[in-house]
């Protein structure tokens, strides 16, 4: 029995990324509703569709385009195959969520982003971290000016581990695969364009890292159109866990989030004082965050607003500034 | 499309609990199947039905207890019928779980633990609190010994705001209806029968209460049998939100808890150092234990354990010793 | 080469706190001179003398006493000699600083303080933790209403280890010897005398406790004049250290505090995250509280105001209403 | 009437940091005696010569030098000064600590050190942050592996508000006026040279220090000899007060600092959770390691060991290793 306003989403794409967003649509947002779900490899499509109570199941993700009752697309295909599928979802006219990166060539964002402008569809894509109530609050307090105008920004991104070698050397590097967040992260949070980077990178970790061409630690210093000074700390293995902080000080307070854990007990003994590691990992630590960006996306199809991290075709009343 | 090995369950009371549960078992119990809900309100029945896709709505319970597909019921009742109805989904054959308490009347609670018995079903009790990752965490760090032998037990609970007066005047008197989930915390915790309670009540937010013969502050002693000490704070009224903290001191070290949050920034300016207020309300502060032990008594059923707290009829393994 | 104004101060009793005193006054407080020392023990006596380089020494603390020169005493004799020795500096005119407590027969302390208005003198007495830092500002908070009434008071004083069984034995007991400060304490906080007293003991730590008759665990609930319901829980070991935390929960919000670290790093590893353990034991602790009580008693001879925990003989004009 | 053992030192210069050494010397370290104050201002060094009862003040230096009772001085003039007078003392055959820096230019400094080297004396410096308990407390797991190899270090040094203007204007600007502990301490956590530094300044604050040819606001990138990637942020106005911490990530765990508070209270109320301001400023602050570096001065001198930070003449046995 379905809820008479309820959008009809198609999956495109079902690793890890794509169940997450499968659930939560077929769950967890009563506005949505999952009704497809293709991958290049036909059981995952299978698994992700029956854990979802999911019908229709594709191999080819074209069967979902050319489906009339879709209205919008997830893409959770790998990164390659982003821009050309943002290009086909839009002339078939569906709204479309894409996982970040959009691609990694200018020319080919620039092309996909034109065939949304012309189909005028909906594209959000999934920086899910604005989305987290620890970064999203500090979003709110620097937009608000309750730390006056913004000095520093100093973010904290460091994986638990490395991942596999052969992930690795497709990630396209350290910075395209880690800092990609954080530098989203730091125009979302600044609200100013970054005028420069510095960036030093090292190997700490894993010396096949530097034989792949790759760094495994970094620190980048940005500095921003409006004066705004910054540094992003990224490694690929925090052995405590998922770090994930943030920093913003300004010239009436300053602002900063700690890690969130699964509960907040504290053990006194003889050798201390010992608390819970941070959630770990971007699953269990950005769960809700993957939740709140589908539903603003779901929401913004229902009350045709703009995507909160993204463009739209043809805008025609705006819920807010886009960012 | 159906799992295989999923649950049917029928719930029973579509109030604010009621709608809690139906949501969890339509949408994130995977091994649960929601089929029925019944509610003296036909409107209240029919809208919990709409929101979680379940096609059977009844008025009267009794039409749950007689479709035999239905594995498992729900009762999330006025707590006088509990009793009644766990004696009769018990010979119905029905797997129960009941909210709290089952009756204040002792030898009604002990005829319908006869009735479980005699069926041969499994009955848990809503004491939800013992699934929050806080006090669970506590409870393993207790009967692990990792606090050596417990000496004192320290539990803070107060709620933020006190309940409508006509919903006070019903609810059995502070002791009942707050302290009820303390005392069940203060057992699980210590893992002894309480052999003394001393209390001192007063009347500190609202003089209507004492009209009522109630009090809206308690502290309560308590003796375990084991020896250790224990101290209950009640209050009806935190302005700052929904207090919920328990400390556990013993030979070897103490383990307290904080209150969750829903983030954790923390803004500094020339006033001092801010942090977020406590989860509020329940079921926000238990979101997750409410769902944790629904999860439990699903498992209970396929794989036929005891409830982690409540009896089963004819117990044949047991996971772990009940407390 | 001496300060115009300085307060010449002589010690009776130099055993472990009347050395912090000692040194306090020779060192820390300018306002104060430090001229003569006297313990039963002629050795104790020197060995302090020397230390804070003080010249006059005696065995016998009526030579302080006939000493014209010296303004105040500090009493930091055995308890049984106190109540004797207020009544003799008072009748030599001497201010008087004695530690706690004055007595523990009701009549001898009456008697004491009839010495004391009779000759016009101050008396202060040694309850130091109304000086920390912490507990001040909770007092602070209650009595300015930041917590708006106050309806609960939670008081967790455990000590680090048992005394010696000597110590023990001569003790007075654990709600004389320990509790006497929590007492203390919690008259200052709530600012209202205690009509009801609710007490348990237990002993947890050491049989050899039960054999001299006295408890090591204890839990004692307190009823205010005011309305405000109070708990106290005592501990002689807490094996994580000093453990002296405080908690007022009232109308308009709650405040408590948390143990005082010597440092405030944290360390994050794969085990979790660990912090320092709280100060141990009192005299590091409540160091800066000795020292401020001294200096409030110098201070209150100085301005000619009245001690802010004790009596003046004739007062003349109040710095603030003694509590 | 003082100790056998004690050492005899006299201050040069009865400014800010002069006075708090001296108070130290003459009340705080049992093993200094506190015997002669120079300042140029005569009414500078009497006031502090009263306050620390001492005898011997004087405009001119030089006589304190010439006295032979003097075995160590404490150099507290202004930076200009320093070199030339650790020369002179050298000569004079005292031990010698000297505030920082030693001079600005590196050819001055290695004349003083070769003087130093000459006389066989020994000269600390007064970088106090390596005695604060939490870098220190950082600095031992750093050293002792506990964090495994560093790989990042991250150092956050605000202060509460801007120098006057015309300290400002001579202050040689805010790399050599505040970030000279940044460096220092940079140098003393990682035990490792800086290769490489990059620095970006802006101005955030105060359009005046723009017009004095400094910064307010600043970000440093640096890369050391071992690996290991560090960034200092400063500020000269964090309006929360003065914002001292330090992070150090390395292959096994993660060790970083808070801000020291005058109490742990925490606040809850309907508008959040609040707790004390950081200690403002570096007196407060950098009480404690005042004070352990001159005892450890004081130590160095009666053990003939090395100076922590600095260099002896003749060094005979090392306590442990210089930094």
């Amino acid at each position: 029995m379905a809820h008479a306003k309820q959008v009809p989403v198609g999956i495109i794409g079902a690793g890890r990324i794509g169940r997450v967003h499968a659930e939560h649509l077929a769950f967890r947002i009563p506005q949505a509703r999952l009704v497809a779900i293709a991958d290049v490899s036909r059981d995952a499509a299978q698994a992700c569709a029956t854990a979802n109570q999911v019908d229709a199941v594709y191999q080819d993700y074209h069967a979902i385009l050319a489906d009339d009752a879709v209205v919008a697309v997830v893409i959770c295909s790998s990164t390659q195959s982003h821009a050309a599928i943002i290009a086909e979802a839009a002339a078939a006219g569906k709204h479309i969520f894409c996982e970040k990166p959009i691609d990694i060539d200018l020319a080919s964002v620039d092309e996909a982003l034109a065939a949304v402008r012309t189909a005028g569809v909906k594209l959000q894509v999934g920086f899910n971290r604005r989305f987290d109530p620890n970064f999203s609050r500090i979003h709110e307090a620097v937009s608000c000016g309750e730390i006056g105008e913004p000095h520093l920004l100093h973010i904290i991104s460091r994986d638990p581990a490395p991942p596999p070698m052969n992930y690795l050397r497709d990630s396209g590097g350290l910075f395209l695969d880690m800092t990609i967040h954080d530098f989203d992260m730091a125009r979302y949070l600044i609200g100013s364009e970054v005028k420069s980077v510095f960036a030093v990178g090292a190997v700490r970790i894993d010396p096949r890292i530097a034989r792949a061409g790759d760094v495994d630690t970094a620190v980048i210093t940005l500095e921003f159109d409006s004066g705004v000074l910054g540094t992003i700390e990224n490694s690929r293995q925090a052995v405590y866990g998922y770090d994930q902080r943030v920093e913003v000080f300004g010239s009436k307070g300053m602002i900063h989030s700690e890690n969130m854990t699964s509960q907040r007990t504290i053990l006194s003994n003889g050798k201390g004082v010992h608390s819970a590691s941070a959630l770990n990992f971007f699953v269990a630590r950005y769960a809700e965050s993957y939740l709140a960006e589908m539903r603003a996306f779901l929401a913004c199809i229902q009350e045709d607003t703009d995507p909160p991290v993204g463009v739209t075709g043809r805008p025609r009343r705006r819920s807010r500034p886009r960012v």
